[in-house]
């Protein structure tokens, strides 16, 4: 008798995600100068890259959201509350994002920012395992190994989290990789296994 | 000839509900410094602890609406201004919370804080009331199951405003007992009565 | 061929208007003291109060523009424009309303105030016109006569505009007679005529 | 073996359009004023005509994002992606409207606007593109004919984006220009060929 269908949970995810990522632009402050030089200034120039960065952060996870919902049919009560706990870390990106920016070479912000996108990537590993309770055999197989991906993922966040205590630098370019290393290996996975299968 | 059905009544309120979620972590101001002092200190610590707080408190109306509405199949004009009058409280939340914030041990925002929760959970108890109106009679027992728990809390909610109004610690302390004992209350009930039956 | 269907014309529309809602909350300053004298002050009473009717206005709208497209099953590209020409005057809403709020004695914007509400009314007038096009035989004598009462409304909004020039007071009062004559209006309608269908 | 509906993406990209389309309206500041010479000032006229032709614009994308999509059942991962590529550049023109608004008539903020909107026009271009993989045979012919419409917009945008570096003036002038142009030949299109059929 579960009466929840998963449209409600899609809608208020894709709410929320549509607000993350939109108020992040918000943050760039506009140019009080109307030269090439203030665009160019390396304090723009960091803030502006570091949006499109977190536009294809967000985006991306996103797309990881959709991918994970898109074969389940019903939900439970436990799986709205595992994608509440998702999109917790996530409303806090713009935020860290933003101190991250501020102080690109100290300790503090950093570890905030590699920890969160961390957290972010574990909850999307948390409800791709909740999401497979819902799903059909046919589809277990192929979410496995992404889960498989996601983990070990998880896993690097965590390394690259404490090596940041050290090198702050370490958090920008492990974000980076994390976003690369994922999509490489999920594009690799669909094509040596699945020939055109999408996750 | 009803002809309203209830998904657009949910898409609008998962829209103000995911806005009034993000629109919080907003009022997180960015660390003027770069060093972990400014995370840890009390102001800091206070304003996220609380923003968590509201975040669990707003996901925890977005899934009791979510609950509410899942067995209804059609909706009269009533209800959709049932669910406005519910969201009116809602979107006052951010604000009431900074308030409360700026002044934990003040008696007006406390008063106000505890006062705009209840009356939050009580719009949930009359739009549960009004939306029984709509449902088949299998659901009609665990939801007035649920409203009676949701009553007790309304009535709770109310001895604790009037308590706030000679100790403003009040408010916080019953804000998150509502929260913990609804959920609890619903988690017992759902074991012993419906047997894995979700609400 | 007509290939729209009406439910992203919906879900953008619902989108938009939950934006509007919830911002004009924004703009309610959080006071900067934890006293009773902080809220009772008659500034905060005046833009509390406006936020308190503003949310009852754009509710409103919203609950005419269900109502309106309710019986509609496709759209035309005309309809759609017709449509994010009443967003226009809507999303206006929120700067001219604390525009008023600023200067309640003053002329200017106590004429923008009122014409910026009647220019919405306006709007739905012409959209449930348009949205009648694509509805069956059954509804539109109800559309016919609610879209009637919609249209004196658009009159004494005029005529109140144009008295505004005159007393800026009038601005306010129109306002809240359009809010509760439209409503009384479709109240009776429903009552007499049409024996409980919704309009 | 594809398992995407085209619905999730359709309520993301209303959501963060709905998004766009209402935080333009933010940057009009309230006057400080209540005079009619407040409003009549150049400086307001100027941000509150360009907030009406954002409007306009960011609209016309909307209504353009929702005919390609209409006629689409299911949609692969990469349209996912290319769908995001397309918002991006949308989420830069609230930022890139205001700074050009600041200083109409400078080279760097002129440029950057009339860019972006033709990087917006770019990303409908290819989103069209990429949409008709996923069209049935009898709206392949009817789309090609906007395409080319909507690649000759993008031309011109690329040819004033030149010019603009030269005479700052050019910016405006060419956004309302593939405005009205874009809108007029597509009008034409449906009167001339297809007798009615909406694109």
């Amino acid at each position: 008798m579960e009466i929840i269908n998963k449209s409600r949970l899609e809608a208020f995810s894709d709410g929320v995600i549509a607000i993350i990522i939109t108020i992040m632009v918000l943050q760039i402050n506009v140019p009080t100068r109307g030269s090439w030089s203030a665009i160019l200034a390396p304090n723009f120039l960091i803030t502006f890259g570091s949006y499109i960065l977190s536009f294809m952060f967000v985006a991306s996870f996103w797309v990881s959201h959709h991918m994970i919902l898109a074969p389940v049919k019903t939900v439970s009560k436990k799986l709205l509350w595992v994608n509440l706990l998702l999109l917790l870390p996530m409303s806090v990106l713009p935020t860290v994002t933003t101190w991250h920016n501020d102080f690109v070479n100290s300790v503090a912000p950093s570890v905030c920012y590699i920890a969160i996108y961390t957290f972010c990537v574990l909850g999307l590993f948390v409800l791709s395992k909740g999401a497979m309770k819902h799903v059909g055999e046919s589809h277990i197989k192929m979410m496995e190994s992404v889960a498989k991906i996601r983990f070990w993922m998880v896993m690097f966040g965590l390394v690259s989290t404490i090596g940041t205590f050290f090198i702050p630098q370490i958090a920008s370019i492990s974000v980076m990789l994390i976003l690369v290393g994922y999509h490489t290996s999920v594009f690799i996975l669909n094509k040596k296994k699945w020939h055109g299968l999408i996750l």
